[in-house]
């Protein structure tokens, strides 16, 4: 890792992938099979992409009880305990609906109701990621949305991962199809004979899967095209190095794109983790992917002081930032931007990843400066509420119909005026 | 207008007005052009497209003064008042920061922080729409944007109009740049010499703004591509025909693309409504444009029962719903898709699109069935917050890092254990 002196602005954004040509094509040829022959070409694709020949599009109530039988009880708890807290901190996101009134029987409000159709997608392939199921179901049934419906892609075999299997089953989601890549997206959006039409798609994939989302996003709403997964650990000189550097390389871990930064006014802890992560690569299963990410888009910036390390994390506006200094909260309110905040040593980026209760679906690629995790309100919409009372209406007639006329809609201004004629014959 | 009896899913969806190739060609360039030229080009497109040679690009003190001179004390009294109007409706939206904390040290949250800068697009040419303003600007305000910039083209004399100009003094906007089109969302997307890069793009536009926003979008925030304006009026036989048409009208007027449907299992009123439609249509200014949307986009829909005609309503996922029937407030809680609901018979559209209080930004197309009207928290943005302590770390370690094994990631696990063994060296 490269260490930096920081003298001017710098940024974490890249061009966000967008697939060549030749993919888009081949995702647009999927998305019309699925609308014009449904679960037929559902099945065919699979078959094809995946490999699997299905019998049932849907995952079964055996393959449940396998599922269960073939995972861990270690991870069995700790998926249990994981949903009791994610749930718990989503459930203190919920919006209510609301009213206000005025004496001249004007009332306002603000109507919350959940989406109707949620479609959860889940990358499959040889890894499994259950907790993509608990950061993205969770939200949506404390909303209280009327349907979920879950897809993934099915191995060689038809069958998914048991632990994503189990994750859903202990959430309670009942529909789980087997299916995944461009043809899912499109089942979700469109619907098939067996696969209801959804209002939203949420979930991470591959360029196939992100080209798809792209496509149908518009007819249906979808959470968004995440980028490289990013950290920045703003560390001073009471921080321990391998504990910087063990975080630093859990995010490098994920892929060959992964950002692992670090922010710091100290020399001495910049050098120890430069030792610390190479030590520590030694090891590790996937250290050609960590190395790799670290080379191209690691990096440890030396300021001259904590508030330029903290200006740099704003610059950045990154997915992840770890406070590991004496006092992490006393820099809290100063990052203005950021996905999610872990303060002092003790919270590393993995027990949000999977367990502590907030979402690890967060904006990246510098979109934390405009950007929100998710959360409940992306499962919800709002209806504005008006109600005027005749009152309320020939009190301001005059100044509602002064300003339709200022913009030149006369229609706008008479639709107030016949109002007030209407009422007056009343009485 | 048509009568047709209802006998099956109907929907309001079209496809998106994308403009043609020449348009977004030229588009690409206007933006290019302002990234690399910044001011210099802005002033170029400024003169070529709207005809101006500006001396200065932002609205001046006398600009402002000469507008309030310009403009009917009524006009000013009335944005003056709906000010007061929207922003009391707007700060009961606030959200606020939250933390929970629990016995073993944890500390969960959710930090608010506004949007650093924001741009607001306001559609100028022959026409005047200060309530954009109001309600574009307002949201932001209340939100404690850092900055708002507000842009508008200029006549050819190189003046905005005086209602547009008030309109913004009203409220405090002190940044008014005179230039519109591609060339606007350009400057604000990646700003120039003069105008501030903002992270956020709001407002309505023609097909070249939409083109602009959609081409930034990514790069910034933007708030919609907003579809063509809809109302749909369920009313029963104690509604009053006269208003049904006025309202009909005023949505109508708006441009020849606009949809106005009524709802009712009323024969006698749809024939009432009819008839009145045509009346109120022989005097109406724009009474060719409200005559070309209700031929291709009008229609009155014949209902078995009230039930049914709510039913319809959610299957259009209308912009605008007014519920004219005897006991309106009994149907707020069937209706769930609409982006505002007028109740009563005193509820005119126009009320809420200059003046109740409530946002005249709402999701079209269909999308109410998944996006909400815009809210104070279209200029928010969230941060998650965790802290864990040494306790809640040690307790829950081997639970997390089962997680992340599961899925592949020996990196994410060690840094967990890594800190449990670090724990315990401290004591």
């Amino acid at each position: 890792m490269e260490i930096i002196q920081v003298d001017e602005r710098i940024s974490l954004r890249r061009d966000p992938e967008t697939g060549n040509e030749d993919t888009q094509a081949i995702v647009d040829e999927i998305i019309a099979a699925i609308r014009k022959d449904g679960d037929e070409a559902l099945r065919a694709y699979t078959k094809k992409l995946d490999g699997a020949e299905l019998d049932a599009l849907f995952v079964t109530e055996t393959e449940r009880l396998k599922a269960y039988e073939a995972l861990d009880d270690t991870v069995i708890s700790a998926l249990q305990q994981a949903i009791i807290n994610i749930r718990d901190f989503h459930e203190r996101q919920r919006s209510q609906s609301w009213m206000t009134t005025k004496e001249d029987g004007t009332m306002l409000g603000q109507q919350v109701t959940p989406l109707d159709a949620v479609g959860v997608y889940v990358p499959g392939g040889k890894a499994a990621y259950p907790s993509t199921i608990l950061m993205d179901v969770i939200p949506a049934q404390v909303a209280n949305v009327g349907q979920i419906i879950m897809t993934s892609p099915p191995d060689t075999s038809g069958l998914l991962h048991p632990a994503v299997v189990v994750a859903a089953s202990e959430l309670g989601v009942e529909q789980i199809v087997k299916a995944g890549g461009a043809q899912a997206i499109a089942a979700l959006a469109y619907g098939t004979e067996s696969v209801p039409a959804v209002d939203k798609i949420v979930g991470p994939g591959n360029s196939f899967v992100a080209l798809a989302k792209r496509a149908v996003y518009g007819h249906v709403d979808i959470d968004m095209i995440a980028g490289p997964s990013e950290i920045v650990v703003i560390a001073d000189d009471t921080a321990r190095a391998d504990y910087v550097a063990a975080d630093l390389l859990s995010q490098a871990e994920h892929e060959e794109r992964a950002t692992a930064i670090v922010v710091t006014p100290s020399k001495p802890l910049a050098d120890k983790v430069v030792e610390e992560v190479d030590r520590q690569l030694e090891d590790l299963p996937r250290a050609a992917i960590a190395r790799k990410a670290l080379d191209d888009y690691g990096a440890i910036y030396l300021t001259a002081n904590m508030n330029q390390a903290v200006d740099v994390v704003n610059q950045l506006a990154p997915e992840h930032v770890e406070v590991l200094v004496a006092e992490p909260f006393h820099y809290l309110g100063k990052i203005r931007h950021a996905g999610a905040i872990f303060l002092g040593e003790n919270s590393a980026e993995t027990v949000g990843d999977y367990f502590a209760g907030t979402n690890h679906v967060l904006p990246t690629n510098g979109t934390a400066r405009f950007s929100s995790p998710l959360t409940v309100d992306d499962f919800i919409k709002k209806s504005s509420i008006i109600h005027y009372s005749r009152e309320a209406l020939e009190t301001n007639a005059k100044m509602i119909a002064s300003l339709a006329r200022v913009e030149g809609f006369e229609a706008h201004a008479r639709a107030v005026e016949i109002r007030k004629k209407g009422a007056s014959e009343h009485e």
